[in-house]
């Protein structure tokens, strides 16, 4: 039996119990190993409040470590899914609320995270999938981060991430995150631009089976700046970066008008798309995958992908909660566990 | 019979031609009333070389402005349709071989929009569409332009243009357009913003018979600032630009994230998103109406499409030019004249 993913509950307010229960009882999933790592309780009564039927089954951290998931606690192609938890504390009631996030909450949330990087370091669990969480309330709870992505970096001794966004049609890599738009051209250098792109093929090489993956590189300003009328960033940094990158063996070209590009990185010219900031790389991502993109950390010591959505507080415990991108995480982390 | 629309060839030495006569055989637009300015050689030499069956009838511009097109003029359900050209001047031969860019061309097809522009605030034609330029051959041959949608904002003494890109599933409306990233931010401003909304709100009321057209506003950062915490434009001036076309009655709303307010408005949501700079509104645009987008100035007294491709000259007298792009702006053309 190959080793299970663990998946991360995320914030117990919000949506990740319900995509989580939704995902593994969906077909597609029927015989991937999962284990959960969070908070039972949490898990049936949001399984009892939107009937979703299913068996939990509570484990130790250590039971995982040790190889103790008999395989019967993989999920069958039964419409009643076992679903192994792994529980790190009880949680108390008040932090159970759907769409009331709580300090206690943000708490869990990151001890989840901590938890799963543990079993991964210790090659109990194939890889993690992250239910989302809300910064801010892990913030409060004493745990200051900016994001999954850097905690998992952090918690793994990490040099340096990257964020691919993946669909069936597209897959994107960002040079820059989280960033003012002011701030990205500034921020913009060769040495993230060539990490980035080696990296990005670093990760198809390895995950996805392409010996040498097609590399599209992206220009920051309108018609990748038209020979330096509107802006010189391509030339100044983008080129020099491509260049570097193809001196270290990687198939990449551009920079090319961001505009014209994603069409043909979509009808099956390019392996993935390389953007300069956030929006470039996420509103063609989202605009064909809004419901199933795959959020993937590339340069961690292990494998992660997460759902490409947030807490959505919103709707938590509604049961109105799309499980796509949740069931496209869990799949795809599996597949490149099996790589 | 209603007035016809007035074709400019653009580049002699472009695929303005090729696009131009494929359209004007296409089924689409059999009952649209066309005039093209151009040069009768440049187009007989197309049709020939490419095999292309016409009729061309070369007319003088007062023929025009006097409404002496005949009926017989409107392209017909025959496989041989009738052109009526409208030449400004003879092209020599040395200006019209495809692919190679002249000065002679360049004067040519500024020439060929000032006719259209007189023809159009003559009211002898319905409106213009223009078949691709070359900015810098134009600016060569003595007439410095920005590029069309500036030219004819000259031309027309028209007050403020904006360019709007639209296809069937998608309408954006740009703040800035041809700007380097880097001076996009310090050059939004609430008066811009709000001109824009009302702009595109006026344009759909007008051509679009919508009474209230549903205007989405983009954010510029990552998650439209996330409450300021990636930028501080969304409330400095975006919001503020929402509020003043709300008073002055538009519906419009946002801002909204960048990365998931396309895949809203593509489903309905919205009749039209404003984007705050040219990838922004052209990546989406593009991705989905890759050979069929057209270009819509608005602000103009005028009617004005364009195909949303340039003059590519690589492929020039090839026979391998997409004329999607111009069918669909002839076609969008007309249906505005008749609005």
């Amino acid at each position: 039996m190959s080793l299970p993913l663990g998946v991360t509950l995320g914030d117990p307010a919000g949506v990740g119990a319900e995509v989580i229960l939704k995902a593994l009882a969906h077909a597609r999933l029927r015989r991937v190993p999962v284990v959960v790592v969070g908070d039972v309780e949490t898990l049936r009564e949001t399984a009892k409040r939107l009937r979703l039927r299913c068996e939990l089954i509570p484990l130790g951290e250590a039971d995982v470590v040790a190889g103790a998931l008999p395989p019967r606690l993989c999920p069958r192609s039964t419409d009643r899914p076992t679903v192994p938890v792994v529980a790190t504390s009880r949680l108390g009631a008040s932090a159970r609320r759907p769409g009331k996030p709580s300090i206690a909450g943000g708490r869990a949330a990151y001890r989840y995270i901590e938890a799963a990087a543990r079993l991964a370091q210790a090659k109990a669990i194939a890889g993690i999938v992250t239910a989302p969480i809300n910064k801010a309330w892990v913030t409060r709870a004493g745990f200051p981060i900016s994001g999954h992505t850097e905690l998992l970096k952090d918690l793994t001794g990490a040099r340096d991430v990257r964020m691919m966004l993946a669909g069936s049609r597209l897959r994107v890599v960002l040079v820059t995150m989280h960033l003012a738009l002011a701030k990205v051209p500034p921020a913009l250098n060769v040495r993230d631009i060539a990490r980035t792109i080696v990296m990005a093929a670093a990760h198809l090489r390895r995950y996805h089976r392409l010996a040498e993956p097609r590399i599209a590189v992206a220009g920051l300003n309108p018609h990748a700046g038209e020979d330096g009328l509107f802006g010189r960033e391509e030339e100044r940094v983008i080129a020099p970066a491509i260049e570097r990158a193809r001196r270290a063996g990687v198939s990449a070209s551009g920079p090319y008008p961001a505009d014209s590009l994603f069409f043909q990185a979509v009808h099956g010219k390019f392996d993935a798309v390389i953007a300069m900031y956030h929006d470039q790389g996420l509103i063609p991502l989202k605009l064909l995958h809004f419901h199933d993109a795959v959020n993937v950390t590339l340069g961690l010591p292990i494998i992660r992908t997460s759902p490409d959505h947030g807490t959505a507080y919103d709707i938590a415990g509604k049961g109105k909660a799309d499980a796509g991108s949740m069931i496209a995480a869990i799949a795809l982390a599996h597949a490149m566990g099996r790589s």
